[in-house]
Parts: structure tokens; C-alpha cells; sequence
């Protein structure tokens, strides 16, 4: 069945205020989901709410705070998430930072305990509304096994880039990893097997089982370079956040930990040349236009299909699994007027 | 044959300085081909040197200077390259970049008007050394075609990172391509065919013929992801130094243009946590000792293959192509004496 994006907004942010989330934070995280969803990726996005709503519940997060911060040197911020919502936390970080980046050119902040950022291209897309470069990286419990290795090693460590053009910006968003668990868990949640290739079990032998591959490990993406990206995303935050390392993280897959893992993000100035903008565009609509390997398939850009599905969901909503939406109806104290947009 | 470390840094040096480099510069310019040799990367070693000499006779490189450098914002230093060696203007960079990390715990350089750096490997490493985290990016001619595309659109736009930890850095350094333009050229040189996958040929058809190949366009690595990195790294670098993109691109593997490609260097403070440098290294071992998929074989890390491969060369010294000996031999005006290491 098919939810709009306002009657979704509408309930994700009202389950969150059921639970003492503060106004002004609720709907940045639900915005956070919402997004997800009418981007094409269900596997960040409502199916999501009912752990954090436990998450709260149990006090692993604190949905009142957006954290605590200080320059650890002119362009370094130091973030203590405090335990707050990944995105309250992140965004108010990033206000910090596009302020900062204005008179240095370049600022960096190191977020620990955090939670969940979701998917990282909204932070960027959101740096780079602002005319700046965003740059995010994050950690994640061991999940992908390293190249010529068989045990989960690794985060899914993800990467996410934005650069503004004169048009729509590039924004890239990738795991490391061959898929995302989130799309395991997906697959597991719809009885679905996963291709070859994707993944191996606790045992370290490979499997198509989608379950079995929830305890096991991730392929990492494009065999050794995909896997030294891996590990250096790995190093990178520990180094920059002085978080716990992939083996030692919990808190982004579970209800039961406080999360301790490491988010990074970069805001930088582009450089102030008059055509800069335009001939930008004007590149990746020659990379769009030069010929494809198939037929009628033309080339896109990175950004292209996420923007292409948002723009579509806008007028009829997106598909919602009715299990799910039965779940978050009960977990609302005043579900029906909720899902009718009347709060 | 063989050919000594000490051998090859004279006869390098000698050639750079019998074409008017400076003695300063010279030394840094063949330090960078013989670490390329040393750690078995004959594709970006001495085979790019007679070029090299060729750029300088034809003033296309200028071996006297070392850039020109401001800081356009508190932590941005923007660099004319002034047609300068491609090391000697980054080293340049970055020992401006490390002493404005010790205050501002983020730098970069965005560098334009450079030549070739060759591996990038070797310059984030050497902002490792100081304790510091290393990001290196390049851009180059248009070589690699996008992901469900056949003509070339993007220079093999390779990343660097290195993080320091309490034993030896981790040392990431790859092309976005499946391979280097360099290993195709080296293919090419020694006339071997190359793997299917690895390219097309200037009509945008597969081939494995190394020859056709150097007219055509590489695959990216690792499919729509490596696509997604190598087309942000293009952007990047362009949006950060206002450089040229990948189709008007030109000077990095000829003789006769003036070398308009743009290269974005990082240099990043490490949190300040007391044992965190002994946790990276523990991590490291812990991935290395992880069960391998192949008994026998066992998992390394980033760096690790390079590392070994330097070591051994230190004492035995490195292959050299003895046509390419000949060839460098012939270039120096006064070769005897060099190649006894007697300069």
C-alpha cells in the first residue's frame, strides 16, 4: 500500500514526541526516514522506527538533546552526541561547521557517541544546498569480511560526497560493503535469498541465505580496492572520533547497547572561480549524454536515480509494507488522526 | 638486471640536474620514481623519466621552481604549481599544510598548474610520518569510461590515504579504475595482452589487445560504486582547484602539453586519546590474523604488500628494464661515473 510523505512525516514524527522527543528534534529524524523511503530505500527508513522507538524507550537514546561541542582546534569540532538522535546530532554539527567553513575554508567534526545517522547522503545534500562540498563517514559493527578473509571484520563503513553544481549537485552515498545489511535484513524480512558473491555465514563458507548471512559477514564492494576504501573509512573514524574499532561497536543493529561508533563530517569551500558552477554541470551532462554500453540505458550520474524517485513519490506517496504500517499504527498513542494528517 | 637503490636515486638525480633542476628539487623528484621501483610499481617508476626529461627540455616543466602558495581561507591553501615537478611543488604543499594542522587540526592544499605526481602513495605517507592523517586525490586525462558507458569521460582519479597508528601506517593508495593507465602502458611496453574487463577500445568495444587499449577507456573498478568514487573525485578536484575536468585534460602522459589536471592534498590531526595509536595497530594485527578464505594465504592490510616489497629491495636493489637503463644511460651526459655511484 501506498503512504504519502506527509501523513508518513506526520506519524514517524508524532511516535517520536509520544516518547519525549523534543519538538524541534522529532522532525528532523523523521524528515531522516521519510527521505529514505521516498528515495527508494526502505531498508534505511521506516522499518527503522520501531528499534529507535525501543531504543528510547530504553534510554539507549536521548531524543532531547543534539549533543555537546567544542573546537578541538580552529577547523576540528569535537562532538559528544550525548546519546542524542544520529540526526539531531549530526545536523546541528553541521550548522557549526558551514558557519566555521565560511571564514576557514574547511571543517571538520569527529561525533562520538552518537546514534544512528541512517543514510548519509541527506547530510551532505544539505551541505551542499548551501554552495559547499560535504564529505561524511561513519562506522558500524563488524559486519564485512576483509579481502582473502572470511570473518566480519569491518563496519559497512559508508561514504557519502556532495558536490554543488550549477544544477543539481552529485551526491554519492555507497557502503563498502558488496550490499548494505540494511538490504540483507530486507531481504530476510521478505523471505527473499541474496545473490551469489554477497555475503558468507558464521562459518565463513558463502551463502545465498539471507538469514544465515545476518550472522555472518559482507562481502566488501570491488574486491581489494573496495576493501582497503573499507578499512580505511575504518581507521579513518576511530582515528579522527577516538571511537571503538568495528569488533568492539554496538548500538546501530540492536535495542540493547549504547551505540559507540564514529561519525565524520567535512564541509569545505569550493574554489571562487566565476564559471565554476556551469562548467560543472555542463560535465556531468556530457558524461550523461556519451554513449552507453546498452541501448536505450543511458548513463546516469551519481544522485540521478535517488532525485528521479523522490521526484516521483512527491505527488503519490510510497509503497509501505502493511505489516509495518500496522506496527507503527499500534505503537502510536493516537494513531487515527495521525495517519489522516490532522495533528 | 638489477639496479640499486643508490644507483637509480643518482642517475635519476644527475638526469634532473643536468636539465637545470634545482639541487634541491632533483633529489625529491628521483626519490619519488625509485620509491615507486622499490615498492614494484615499475608503471609510475623510471619508465616516466625520459618524458619527464623531455616536459623539462620543452619547458612544458619548469625543475626550478617549488609553486607558489597563499592561504585563500584560514585552513585553504590555494598553490600555482607554476609548471613546477609534480613532488616538488606537493611536498611543498604539504610541509605548509603540516605546520598549519598543528593550529587548525584540518589543511588543505588545492593545487593547479602542477605536474605529474606519480603515486600519490608516497605523499600521504609521508604526512603519516608525522603523526598526522594523509588524503591525496588527482585528477588526470579522460581514460575511464562511466559505468554503463563505453567512452573514456574520467581520469583514473586515484585516492591516497594513510593513518597513522603505533607500528607502520596504513597505506591505502588505488586508481578508480580497474587498473592504472600506467599497467596498461606497462602491458603495452612489454608487450603482453591484458585481462578481459580491464578496458575498450576507441570504437567503445571490449578488448584485451594493451595497444588499443591506450586509445580507448578503462573500466571503472568495482562497477556502479567505483564509477560513483572516480566521478566524485573528478568533481572534487575541479571544484576545489578550478582545474580543468577529465576531456580537457592533457599533460600527464605526453611530451607536448602543458599539464592542466588538478591534485587536492589533506592533512588531518588524530584525536588526542591517549592509547589510541596502540588500538589502530592492535585492530591492524587482529585483521591480519583473521581466518583467510585460502589456507596459506593470509589477510593483509593496506600498505603491507608495499611495505614488503620496499624492504626487499633496500639491500638486493630493484629489475630494471635493461632497455630502459640503456635509454636513461644514453640521456646523462656523464653516465659512467653515475651508475658506480660515484657522484
Amino acid at each position: 500500500m501506498k503512504i504519502t510523505e506527509q501523513a508518513a512525516m506526520a506519524l514517524a514524527t508524532q511516535l517520536l514526541i509520544q516518547r519525549n522527543a523534543l519538538t524541534n528534534n522529532a522532525p528532523v529524524q523523521a524528515r531522516h526516514l521519510v527521505d529514505a523511503e521516498m528515495k527508494g530505500h526502505p531498508s534505511h527508513g521506516l522499518q527503522r522506527l520501531p528499534r529507535l522507538l525501543t531504543r528510547i524507550e530504553r534510554g539507549l537514546v536521548d531524543p532531547r538533546t543534539s549533543g555537546r561541542s567544542h573546537w578541538r582546534s580552529a577547523s576540528v569540532l569535537e562532538v559528544d552526541g550525548l546519546r542524542g538522535l544520529g540526526p539531531v546530532v549530526a545536523m546541528a554539527a553541521i550548522e557549526r561547521l558551514q558557519e566555521r567553513a565560511a571564514t576557514s575554508g574547511i571543517a571538520l567534526a569527529a561525533i562520538s557517541n552518537n546514534n544512528h545517522l541512517g543514510m548519509l547522503a541527506s547530510y551532505v545534500e544539505s551541505i551542499a544546498a548551501e554552495g559547499r562540498i560535504g564529505i561524511a563517514i561513519s562506522s558500524s559493527e563488524a559486519l564485512v569480511h576483509p579481502y582473502g578473509g572470511t570473518r566480519a571484520m569491518l563496519g559497512t563503513n559508508p561514504i557519502a560526497i556532495a558536490v554543488p553544481t550549477a544544477g543539481r549537485p552529485l551526491v554519492l552515498d555507497l557502503a563498502t560493503s558488496t550490499v548494505s545489511m540494511g538490504k540483507i535484513h530486507h531481504h530476510a524480512a521478505i523471505g527473499r535469498p541474496i545473490p551469489e558473491g554477497w555475503a558468507r555465514d558464521a562459518e565463513g563458507r558463502p551463502t545465498t541465505d539471507a538469514v544465515r548471512a545476518k550472522g555472518g559477514a559482507i562481502a566488501p564492494f570491488g574486491g581489494a580496492k573496495g576493501y582497503g576504501l573499507g578499512i580505511a573509512v575504518e581507521l579513518l573514524v576511530a582515528a579522527l572520533t577516538g571511537a571503538d574499532l568495528a569488533p568492539d561497536i554496538r548500538g546501530t543493529l540492536d535495542a540493547e547497547a549504547v551505540c559507540n561508533k564514529g561519525d565524520v563530517l567535512i564541509v569545505i569551500d569550493t574554489a571562487r572561480s566565476p564559471d565554476l558552477a556551469l562548467r560543472l554541470s555542463a560535465y556531468l551532462d556530457a558524461v550523461r549524454a556519451s554513449p552507453p554500453a546498452e541501448p536505450g540505458h543511458p548513463v546516469s550520474v551519481p544522485g540521478d536515480g535517488a532525485a528521479r524517485r523522490r521526484e516521483a513519490t512527491l505527488q503519490a506517496g510510497f509503497e509501505i509494507d502493511p505489516g509495518l504500517l500496522d506496527e507503527l499504527t499500534a505503537l502510536s498513542r493516537t494513531p487515527s488522526s495521525v495517519l489522516e494528517g490532522q495533528t
